[in-house]
C-alpha cells in the first residue's frame, strides 16, 4: 500500500486535483489508480464521454430510482439502503468508485430549486433515511459524497452567496442530518458546498471541514470541492479540503505554497494521503471484473421505493382504491379516464446534475395497459407554456364524461424545477387547474396524481379532487407504482417529508428569501417548516408527516420511560383495525421542558418506525431517545445542552395528530455553568452558593459591614435582578464595587466548600 | 474659555466620568462647573437627593408631557417642538444643564417593555418627530441626550445582551431615526445603549461611536453612557465615549492607561474637549438666575399634547362625539357612566426612570366634574390582580343601565408595563374584559377609552365598544383632553405610530424574541411592524398610521414629480368635506424601483405632513423626497444606492388607506460597481462593457481563438449565468482560465475607450 512518504511533493500535490473531470489524479510511478467517480444521488449519472465536464445528455443507462423529495416520504431507512445496495450494484458494473450523494441540505423553504434532491425540512428524518443511502452503496465497497456541506439551501446565487446563520441553527437544523450520517456511516467522500457559510466559502472553511468535521464528528474520509467551488487552492488545501474538482490546473501552485510556506507540508501529507486511503478502499471493487447488476430486479426495486414514496393527501368517499382495491380485476367494472400529459409523458425526476438516463421507462399509461385496465387516455394540456387548446379541453371533458372515474395526471413542467435555479411561487400551471375544475364539473369523481418535486399551492384547487396522490418525481417505474395503488395493489404509506403551507407568504424564511446583494440571512433561525407552523399555529394546507392509508389504524397503551439522565424510551402498540393490511409511521416527537433558556419549537421530531401491520394484528413498537432528542445548542456554553426539568413526549401519526402526550421528568446532564462577574444577580440567587453569597452579602449589609440594598428603592427592582454583578457601582456608588469582591470570592469559597 | 490643554491628565480623566450619580465632574482650579443632568423624556424627574443614583420616588414637581407613545401618535413635529421648548424652560429654572432623551428605538415588537418611552416602528416617524423634542430643548440653551444608542429595543437581558443585526437593517430601520436628529439638530449628547451590537459593547463600539457617528453623520456633540453601561473605560474612551455615568470612580485607571499607551492622549484630549464644549454651550443657560417656569402655561401645552395624542379607533354610529358634539352644553342631555377604576386613577405615564412627579393631576373624572358634566362613576374593577367582585359589577352594570352612555376607561396596570422587564403578550387583563362584556349588554352604546403604552391585543373583545378612543398615556392633562374628545371641544387627530397585529404570533420578530443564552437575532431584518404586515398582506386588527376624525377628508389633484435624480416632490389638495374644522395627516409612501437587487418592502413611510382644515375649505400641501426616500443600503456597495426606474409614490391617510398611486421614473445615483472575477456572466452579459467583451469573446469562440461556448450543454445552461468569471475552468477545463482573463482584459479595455 503506497504511503504519502513514497510520494514527491509534485505527485502529493497532484492527489488534490482530479485527472480530469471525472476522475482522480493516478500516480502511475507507484500505481495508485485514478479511478472513476460521477454524478448521483438517485442513480448513477455516467457520462459517456469520461473526460468533458458536464456533457449532461450523454450518458450510461442506469436505473433511475426515485429522488429523494419520493424516497424521503418512504420514512423506510430500510428501503433506502436497499436502494442504495442496487446503485452500489451499478457502480461496480461501470467502474464507479465513488457517486455523489446523498444531498441531505434542508428545504429551508419549498420554493429552493433543488428540493426535490434534498430529503426533508427536518434534520432528523433527513439524516435517519439518507443514511441508508451511504450505508447501501458502501456495502458494496463503492463510496459516497455526503453533500453539500453545508447551508447549500438555494439556488440563487448559489456560487457566490453567503449564507449568514447563528451557530445554533447550523447545530440544531443545517449540520445534524450530516452529523448523524458521518457519526453512524462513515461517508468515504463529503462535497463542500459552493456558497460561503459567515462568510467563507465552503472549500475554505476550516472551522466546518477541519474543526467539526473531523475534530468533533470523527469523520474518516475526504472531502472534495463542488464542481467549481474552489477558489483559492491553498486556502482549500488548509482548510482541509483534500480534492479539488474538476481540476483547474493549478497543481504547480500547490507545489510552490508549500515550498513557501502557505502550506504546512503536514497537511498537504494528510490532504494527499486521505486520497489514497480512498483509492485502496475502493480498489477491491473497482478491480473486480466483469460483474453485470440485474436490471430487472433493481426496476422492481425502483418500483416498490416509488410506491413507499407517494402520499396519499386526500380521500373522499373511499374513492380509492379503484373499484373493489383488490387489484384491477376487481377494478373491471370501473370505467377509467385518464387526463394529463403526465400520464403518457411523466415527470420523473428533476434536471440538473442528477439527470439519470433510465434503463427502461414505465409511464402511467404502459403500466395501465400493461395490467389491461379499462381506460381512455385524453392529453388534457401540454407541458410546454402554450395557451390551452378548445380540442384538448373538449377532449379531456368527453372522456371525463363517459368514465366513472378521472385519473388527472397533473404537476409542475420539467421546466419549473431544476437545478440551477429557484422558484418564484408554488402555483400549479393555471391552465391545469382551469382543465380540472371544468373536468370535475362533468366528473366530480376525479383522483388527481401530483407529480412535483416540492410543495405545491393546493388551495383552493383541491376541492375539484375526491382524492389527491401526491407522487412526487417517482423514477422510472414511477407509472407502475401508481397504477399499483390506484387499484390496491400497493397501499399508501407515504408520509410528508416536508409541511405544505397554505400560502408560500407564510414561511418565515420569505422575509430573507433568497437574499441579495450577495447575502441571505437565515432570519427565522431554528424555526424551519413546522417548527414554525407548530410553534405559531400557522395553518397549513397538510402538515409535516402526514398520509393517508387504506387501512385505519389505532395507537394505544403508550410507555415512556426515562432511560438515563439524558435519555428515554418510548413503547406504543400500533393496530391495524382495518380489513387491509398496511403500514403506519408512528413519529415521536419531543417538547422541551419549559427551564430551557432559550425559545424552543413547541416539538421536534425525534424518532420514528415504519411498521407493516397485517389486517387485524397489533405490532408493538420501541423507539429509544437518545440525549440528542432533548438537546439544544447553546451558544454561550459552546455546546449541546440537555437541561433538567419536564419534557413532553409525544406518539403522532403526523406533526397535528398527536395520539398521545405524555410528561417526563429528566435529571438533566452534569453542565455547571460557573457564575463570574458577568453573571446576574438573580443568576447569583439561583444558583445552590451563589445564592449562599447573596445571603451573606445581605447579612453583612444588615450589619453595616456592607452596603445595604434598598430593596423598595425602584432603581433597585429595576435593574438589581438583571444587572451583571459587575456593575454593582451603578447603584451603590463607589462601594458597589466592594459587592461585586465579596460576591465573587464568598461564592468561591461556598463552591470549594462542597 | 478652557481648553483642554489648560488641564493634567487627571483633570481631563476626570471629566469623562461624572463626579456623582447626577453631576459632570468640576474641574475647580480653572472654574469648571460640574453641571446636574437629568431623566427624562417627556419631563423632567430631577431627584431632590442629588447624589444617590435612582432614588426615583423623591422627585422635584415638573409637568408631565405625553410620553413618546402618546406624541408619536400626533404626527405633529410643531407640538413635540413646543412641548420640547417647556421642558428645557423647567429645566432651567431646575438647574438642570441636560435632559436625557429622547429615546428614538424602534418598537421592533410591541412586547418591548419600554415602547412607551419610544417612538414608532418606523424610523422616519420617528426622527422627524422626536427631532422636536431635541430642537425644542436646546433652543433653551438646554442640552438633550438622544438615547440609547443603539439596537436597544427590548428589556429581557438589556444589560448584556448581543443583539445580531445585519448592516442593513441597521442602517435601514435601527439607525435613521439618530442619523437624522444628529444630522438636522446636533443634540449636545447622545447615551449609548447597554447592549452589544454584533458582539460589541455599546460602550465600546466605535465603528457606532465614532466611525458611523462622528465620521459618517458629522456628531459634534459628547457620547455618554447609560446608567452602568461601561465595563472597560478605557475601551469605551477609545471608541468615542466621552462620559460615564454614574462614575465607577476609576479616573485613576485612566491616567495610568494614558501612561502606559493603552489610552492615546489626544484621544483623551478629544473626549475631555467635548466635556469642556458641553459645559460651555449649557453656561448661559445655567447662570440665568431666577427662571420660573408658568405651570399653568405648561399645563395647558400638555393637553393640547395629549388631545392630539389620541387615536380615534373606531366610531359606530358616530356615538362620538357625545351629545352635539360642540362641547359639553350640547351634551347636556346625555346621561354618562363612567366606568373603570382608570378614570379615577388614570395610568398616565409609564414606570421607570421616566416617571415624572407631576405638578398637577386632572383624571378623567376630575375634567368631567370641571366641565359640569352629566356623569356617574363607577370603579367596575381594580387595578391590582385581585379577583373581581360581585359588587363592582353589579355596581357598573346598574350605572350602564341608568345611561345613555358608558364611557369605559381600560387599561394596562403599571405593573404590567415599565422600564426593565418586557410584556409576555398584548392581552387585556380579562376581568376589564368581562365586565366590558356584561356592560355592552346592557347598554350597547360603550366608549372605550384605552390606556396602554404599546398595542394590545384588540379581538374579539373591541366588538363591545362602538367607540374606542387609544388614549395612550397622556401626561398629567390627560383626563382632560380625553374629555374635550368625547364631547367634541377637540377633534380626535392621532394616527397609529405603530401597528395593531391581530395575534402577536403574526409579528415576525417573534421567532427570535426576546432571545436567549445572551443573544437575540434581529432575523426579520428590515421587515418590521407594517414593513412586514404589508408586504406579505398579514390582515392587522389596525394598520399603521391609522385614525379617525369627526371630519371628512378628501385628497384630491395629486401631483408627482420628479425634482432630480434621485428626489421628488408629492403634492396633493386636502378638502375638509364636513361641517366640523379638523385635522388629516398626509402620508407619502415609496414603492421600490423592481430594478432593486435586494429584497424591500412593498412601501416606506418617506414624507408626511399634519394639515389642519377648517370645516368646507381646502388646503395644498407638498412634500419634499430626498435621495433617501428611495434609497436601500447595499452591503455589497457599502453604502445607500438609489437605483434608476420606476418608483411609486403613495398618498395615503395610514398605510392601508392609499388614496392614490402614481409612478415616477428616477435616473437613479450615479454609482457605479466595476465589475471584476467575482462577477457572474449574467452581470458581465448586462454591463455596456462587459457585454461588449463577451461578445468579443464569443467572436473568438467561433473563429477558434478561444474556446467556443455550446450554448446547448446542459452543465453550461445550469451555471454559466450565475458563474463568477474566476470559475470559467469548471466547464472548460484548463482553456477556461484564458476565457476568464480575455472577459477581466477585453472589459477594462472598452471600459478605457469610453
Amino acid at each position: 500500500m503506497v504511503n504519502v512518504h513514497d510520494l514527491t511533493v509534485e505527485e502529493k500535490a497532484s492527489l488534490t486535483s482530479g485527472g480530469d473531470a471525472w476522475h482522480f489524479q493516478p500516480v502511475e510511478r507507484l500505481g495508485v489508480p485514478g479511478y472513476m467517480l460521477t454524478d448521483g444521488p438517485h442513480g448513477l449519472r455516467k457520462e459517456k464521454s469520461e473526460t468533458a465536464a458536464l456533457d449532461m445528455k450523454n450518458t450510461v443507462p442506469a436505473t433511475c430510482f426515485p429522488p429523494a423529495a419520493g424516497m424521503s416520504s418512504s420514512w423506510n431507512p430500510d428501503l433506502v439502503r436497499e436502494v442504495g445496495v442496487a446503485m452500489g450494484e451499478e457502480c461496480i458494473q461501470e467502474d464507479v468508485a465513488v457517486i455523489l450523494g446523498p444531498g441531505v441540505n434542508i428545504k429551508r423553504n419549498p420554493l429552493g430549486g433543488r428540493s426535490f434532491e434534498y430529503w426533508s425540512e427536518d434534520p432528523f428524518l433527513a439524516g435517519h433515511e439518507a443514511v441508508g443511502i451511504v450505508e447501501g452503496v458502501q456495502s458494496q465497497g463503492i463510496g459516497t459524497s455526503l453533500k453539500h456541506f453545508a447551508a447549500n439551501n438555494q439556488e440563487t446565487d448559489r456560487l457566490r452567496i453567503d449564507a449568514r446563520i447563528s451557530e445554533r441553527a447550523l447545530r440544531e437544523i443545517y449540520l445534524p442530518a450530516f452529523e448523524h450520517i458521518v457519526k453512524t456511516a462513515q461517508p468515504w467522500t463529503i462535497m463542500c458546498a459552493y456558497n460561503q457559510l459567515n462568510g467563507v466559502f465552503g472549500s475554505e472553511n476550516r472551522w466546518l471541514l477541519t474543526d467539526v468535521l473531523r475534530g468533533e464528528w470523527g469523520f474518516e474520509g475526504i472531502v472534495m470541492s463542488d464542481w467549481g467551488a474552489v477558489h483559492d487552492r491553498a486556502a482549500s488545501l488548509n482548510a482541509g479540503l483534500n480534492l479539488e474538482m474538476p481540476p483547474s490546473y493549478t497543481d504547480d501552485e500547490i507545489v510552490v505554497a508549500v515550498k513557501d510556506g502557505r502550506i504546512p507540508e503536514e497537511q498537504l501529507d494528510r490532504m494527499a494521503q486521505g486520497m489514497l486511503d480512498l483509492v485502496e478502499k475502493a480498489r477491491e471493487a473497482m478491480e473486480r471484473e466483469g460483474f453485470v447488476f440485474d436490471k430487472d430486479v433493481h426496476h422492481r426495486i425502483a418500483r416498490r421505493a416509488a410506491q413507499e414514496s407517494i402520499v396519499m393527501l386526500k380521500n373522499e368517499d373511499g374513492l380509492l382504491p379503484l373499484g373493489a382495491g383488490d387489484g384491477a380485476e376487481a377494478a373491471e367494472g370501473v370505467r377509467v379516464a385518464v387526463i394529463g400529459e403526465f400520464a403518457r409523458t411523466p415527470r420523473y425526476q428533476g434536471g440538473g446534475s442528477s439527470h439519470i438516463n433510465p434503463t427502461k421507462m414505465t409511464s402511467l399509461l404502459d403500466a395501465l395497459e400493461e395490467r389491461g385496465a379499462d381506460f381512455t387516455f385524453a392529453p388534457g394540456f401540454t407541458l410546454d407554456r402554450s395557451e390551452q387548446t378548445d380540442e384538448l379541453t373538449a377532449e379531456a371533458l368527453a372522456a371525463a364524461r363517459a368514465a366513472d372515474v378521472v385519473v388527472f395526471a397533473m404537476g409542475l413542467p420539467e421546466e419549473e424545477e431544476s437545478e440551477g435555479f429557484d422558484r418564484t411561487h408554488l402555483d400549479m400551471p393555471a391552465k391545469q387547474l382551469e382543465l380540472l375544475a371544468a373536468v370535475s364539473e362533468v366528473n366530480p369523481n376525479v383522483v388527481a396524481v401530483l407529480s412535483n418535486g416540492s410543495a405545491v399551492q393546493m388551495n383552493p384547487w383541491q376541492e375539484n379532487a375526491k382524492a389527491i396522490l401526491e407522487t412526487w418525481l417517482l423514477g422510472q417505474a414511477g407509472g407502475s407504482a401508481v397504477a399499483d395503488i390506484l387499484f390496491g395493489d400497493a397501499n399508501p404509506s407515504g408520509k410528508l417529508a416536508q409541511s405544505f403551507p397554505l400560502d408560500i407568504k407564510d414561511d418565515p424564511s420569505m422575509v430573507n428569501w433568497p437574499g441579495g446583494d450577495r447575502v441571505v440571512d437565515y432570519g427565522e433561525g431554528i424555526f424551519v417548516g413546522y417548527r414554525y407552523y407548530d410553534t405559531f399555529d400557522v395553518d397549513v394546507a397538510y402538515p409535516f408527516g402526514y398520509g393517508l392509508s387504506y387501512s385505519t389504524f389505532t395507537v394505544s397503551d403508550v410507555a415512556v420511560e426515562a432511560t438515563g439522565a439524558t435519555s428515554a424510551r418510548v413503547s406504543a402498540t400500533v393496530t391495524n383495525t382495518s380489513a387491509v393490511d398496511g403500514a403506519e409511521v408512528i413519529q415521536v416527537y419531543v417538547n422541551p421542558a419549559d427551564t430551557t433558556p432559550v425559545q424552543r419549537p413547541v416539538h421536534e421530531l425525534k424518532g420514528f418506525q415504519k411498521v407493516f401491520v397485517k389486517a387485524g394484528e397489533s405490532v408493538r413498537v420501541s423507539i429509544d431517545l437518545d440525549d440528542r432528542a432533548f438537546a439544544y445548542w447553546s451558544e454561550k456554553d459552546g455546546g449541546w445542552r440537555v437541561v433538567a426539568g419536564e419534557y413532553g413526549v409525544e406518539v403522532a401519526t403526523s406533526s397535528r395528530d398527536i395520539v398521545s402526550r405524555e410528561t417526563m421528568s429528566l435529571a438533566g446532564d452534569d453542565f455547571y455553568a460557573e457564575l463570574n462577574e458577568w453573571s446576574n444577580y438573580g443568576e447569583f440567587k439561583a444558583d445552590t452558593w451563589g445564592a449562599l453569597a447573596v445571603q451573606h452579602m445581605l447579612e453583612k449589609g444588615a450589619t453595616g459591614e456592607l452596603p445595604a440594598i434598598p430593596e423598595d428603592n425602584l432603581g433597585v427592582q429595576l435593574f438589581m435582578e438583571t444587572m451583571p454583578i459587575n456593575s454593582m457601582p451603578v447603584l451603590f456608588g463607589k462601594e458597589g464595587r466592594r459587592l461585586t469582591q465579596f460576591l465573587l470570592e464568598d461564592y468561591a469559597a461556598e463552591r470549594a466548600k462542597a
